[in-house]
C-alpha cells in the first residue's frame, strides 16, 4: 500500500466541504472590499526566498534542482510571488492594487500537532496606498475575513516595527562601538536575535541580552518599557507627535469600519528583514499555544525585486489553523445536502428513471440515483448516509400512470406524483 | 529582476475571473450529479506515479529527493493520487463513491504553445458502480461539465480499449510465437508502441506495425476494419451480443440524459497500463490541432494501489484547455463590477466617507474608497477604470445636510442622496 508523504495531508468530502466553506466566506469579503484575486506557481526560483528571508530559510524549504539546472524552491509563503509578479507585469497597473491569493504553501520542518509540510494561506496585498484608511481598511479586512467566518472569539493587536527598531538603535547607540566585540556574530543577526526573542514573549531573556552587551540600566529601562506600551497614551513618551497622530488615525479609522477591539502592543516583532511600518496579529485564543491565525502589515520588498520603490503592506490569514479554530469552537459548518435520491424500483424502469434525473438536474437540482441496482431497502439507507431529503420511487406500476412514489426521509410519509409535477416536491 | 520559472505562469485578476468562473461551473455541476470534493499533496512518493505509468514517466517528472532521502515527485495528474487515498481511507465508505477533484499538475517536458510546465486538471472518479447507467451518467457529466460552462463545439467519441486489446491478441496469436522475435524490445512494449501510434491516428504506420511482425493480409484487414467502425451495427462483426447490448445501453442512456451527440470509435487508445472498459475523449475544435479537453473511461488501479478488487472509472478535463477554448471561441466571461466607488472630497470627511462605505459593504454590496486622496477629477478615472456603476461623492456640504451626491458612471447624472438612503441608489 501507498502511504501519502510524510507531514502531509489528504482531506475527505466533509474536510473539503468545510475548507471551501471558510475559502468562500474569505473569497466574498475579500471582494467586498475591492480585493481581486492572482495566482502565481507553486515553485519559484530558490533566490527569490533567500533574497527576502535570507540563506537560514534554505534549512526550511523543499528545494531542489530541475534538470536544467536550475535551483527552484516549493513557495514557503505568497507574498515574495506575489510581489515578484507584480514587479514582472503589473507595475504599470492603475493603483492601488488590491490584490488576494489563496494557495498552498510548504515547509520542510519535522511535522508536529497542527504544523504540516503542505500548508495554505490566504491573504492579501495592498499596493500604492499608505495613507491611515488605507492601513485602516487592511487590518478592518483581515479582522473581516476571519469574523465572517463565524469565528467568535479573536485578539487583534496592532504595533510598530519600525518604532521598535528605532527603540533598538536607540540602546544600540548608548551601548556604543563596543556593541561589535560583545556579540557573536554580526549586529544586523544580533537585532535578529532580540525580535525573535520578542516574538517569542521571552522578555526576561530579552533583558539578559541587552545586559550581556553592556547596555546601562536606563536604556534597558527605556526598552523595556516601550514594549510595554499598551495605549497610544503611553506611545506619547516614545514617538513624535506626527507619526503618533497617523498613527491614531488608524485605531480612529478601525473604528468606522466596525473593528472596536483593536489594541496597542509594541511586542509585535515581525520578520525585521522586510516589515517597515505598522504591523498587526490576529490571534484565535480558541487555539491555544499556537494560537496566532493571520499576521500583516507595512513591508518594502518591491525594491528588493528590482521595481521602483512604492508602498506596500498585506496580510496573510493561516487557513488551515483558521478551519481548526472554527472547528474547536464548535462552528457548525453548513452541509451540503442532496435534493432528492432516484430509485429504479426494477431493472426494466432504469431508463424512465435516469430521465427523472436529468430533468432535476436540468432543472438545477442536486439529485443523485441508484448506480448499483441494489433494490429499494439498501438504496433508501444509502440516501440516508447522504443526508438526502427526498427519495423518488420509479415503479412499473406507478409509470403506467405517469407517476412515481416521493418518500419523506424525516416522516417517513409517501406521495403518489405526477412525474411532470416532481420539480414541485423536491 | 527576477524570473517566474520557464514553463509557469502567473495569472493576472482579468485571467482568474475567467478561471473561477469555469472552476465554479464545473463544480456546480459535479455537485449536482452528487460528486464530492477530495484534495491530496501537490507532491506523492515517487513510486506512486512509476507503478501506474512505468518507469518512462520518470522522465516527465518534477522528482527530488527530500532531506530524509526519500523519492517524491510532483504530481502529474490526479487519478493516481486520489486512488491512492481512496485505498489508504475510503475503503470502507458506502458505494458508490463519486468524487470530484481540481488542482495543478506538473510534467516536465519541453514549453510550448498551449503546455505548460504547471497546468490544471478537474476531474471525477467513480468507485463502486460499472453498469450502463452509471457510464453513461459519467459521459453525461464529463458532456455537461464542458457544455454548462457555455463552450458551444464539442465532438464526443466512446470506444472501447478492451475490445481494441482483445483485436490486437487476435492479430498477435495469427503472428505465433515468432511475434517476440520480431519486436524490438518486449510484446507489452510492442503493444504500448501500436497503441500510441493509434492513439497518434497515424494508421498507416499501425498496418506497417502489423506487417513488419509478420501479420498475414487478413488479419490486418481484421485489425483495421475494427478499428475504422464508427457505429453500433459495425461493431456487431467483433463483439459478442451480450458485450455489445451493455455498450448499447450506454448510448441509450446518454440520450436519456440529453447527450445526443455521442460517436462510436475504437480508434481511442488511452493508456493500456491502467485502462480496462470503455473510454471516451471530448475534444474542443476550436483548439485546433491540441484539441482534447477530456479523457476518461474504466480503469483498473485499486488491487495495484494494494486496495481490494472494484469498478472504477473516471476522467479528467483539461482546465487551460477548456479556459482557451472558451476564449477561442469568444465566449463571454462574466465581468466582476464594483457596485460603487466612494470618493471623499476633501481630507477632513475621509472617517465619515469611510463609514458610507463601511455601511455599504455591511449590506453586501462590493464597494472601493479612495485611499489615495488623490482628488475627485482622478478618482473617478480610477472608477471607471474599475468599472464602477456608481460613485458616492462625499463632500463637507451636502454632509452638513446628511447628503451625499451619487453620480452616475454610465449617464454622468449626478444625483443628491440622504445618507441613510444610499443603499437603494446602489
Amino acid at each position: 500500500m501507498f502511504e501519502k508523504p510524510r507531514g502531509t495531508r489528504d482531506f475527505d468530502t466533509k474536510e473539503m466541504q468545510k475548507r471551501r466553506y471558510v475559502e468562500e466566506s474569505m473569497r466574498s469579503t475579500f471582494q467586498r472590499f475591492g480585493y481581486r484575486e492572482v495566482q502565481t506557481p507553486v515553485f519559484e526560483n530558490l533566490d527569490l526566498f533567500t533574497m527576502k528571508s535570507g540563506e537560514e530559510i534554505i534549512e526550511e524549504l523543499y528545494a531542489f534542482k530541475d534538470k536544467g539546472g536550475r535551483e527552484l524552491a516549493l513557495r514557503p509563503e505568497l507574498t515574495a510571488p506575489v510581489i515578484r509578479f507584480y514587479v514582472n507585469r503589473l507595475q504599470m497597473e492603475p493603483k492601488p492594487l488590491k490584490l488576494f491569493y489563496f494557495g498552498n504553501c510548504f515547509r520542510y520542518d519535522r511535522p508536529q500537532k497542527g504544523r504540516y509540510r503542505e500548508f495554505w494561506q490566504i491573504g492579501c496585498e495592498l499596493i500604492g496606498p499608505s495613507s491611515p484608511e488605507a492601513l485602516a481598511e487592511l487590518v478592518a479586512l483581515a479582522y473581516f475575513s476571519l469574523k465572517n467566518t463565524g469565528l467568535r472569539n479573536t485578539v487583534l493587536r496592532i504595533g510598530h516595527v519600525g518604532w521598535l527598531n528605532e527603540e533598538l538603535q536607540v540602546v544600540e547607540n548608548a551601548v556604543g562601538d563596543s556593541l561589535s566585540d560583545c556579540v557573536d556574530t554580526s549586529v544586523s543577526d544580533w537585532e535578529k536575535h532580540v525580535f525573535r526573542l520578542i516574538d517569542k514573549e521571552d522578555f526576561d531573556a530579552v533583558e539578559d541580552e541587552l545586559e550581556q552587551v553592556g547596555a546601562d540600566e536606563a536604556s534597558i529601562k527605556r526598552f523595556m518599557a516601550f514594549l510595554d506600551c499598551d495605549s497610544l497614551a503611553e506611545l506619547e513618551e516614545f514617538v513624535s507627535s506626527s507619526q503618533l497622530n497617523e498613527y491614531k488615525r488608524v485605531f480612529e479609522f478601525l473604528r468606522v469600519f466596525g473593528v472596536d477591539e483593536a489594541a496597542v502592543s509594541m511586542k509585535i516583532a515581525r520578520g525585521l528583514e522586510y516589515y517597515s511600518g505598522l504591523v498587526f496579529e490576529i490571534d484565535a485564543p480558541a487555539l491555544g499555544a499556537e494560537k496566532q491565525v493571520c499576521g500583516g502589515g507595512e513591508y518594502a520588498l518591491v525594491p528588493l525585486f528590482g521595481g521602483s520603490e512604492i508602498a506596500t503592506s498585506g496580510f496573510a490569514i493561516g487557513f488551515d489553523r483558521t478551519v481548526l479554530a472554527l472547528e474547536t469552537e464548535g462552528f457548525s459548518f453548513p452541509e451540503e445536502t442532496v435534493d432528492a435520491y432516484v430509485v429504479p424500483v426494477t431493472d426494466d424502469v432504469v431508463e424512465e428513471a435516469l430521465k427523472v434525473v436529468s430533468d432535476l438536474r436540468v432543472a438545477g437540482a442536486l439529485v443523485d440515483v441508484d448506480l448499483m441496482r441494489r433494490g429499494v431497502g439498501k438504496s433508501l439507507k444509502h440516501a440516508d448516509s447522504l443526508g438526502c431529503r427526498k427519495v423518488i420511487l420509479v415503479g412499473p406500476e406507478e409509470l403506467k400512470e405517469d407517476a412515481v412514489t416521493i418518500r419523506d426521509m424525516r416522516s417517513g410519509e409517501q406521495t403518489k406524483v405526477k412525474t411532470r409535477d416532481i420539480i414541485y416536491f423536491i
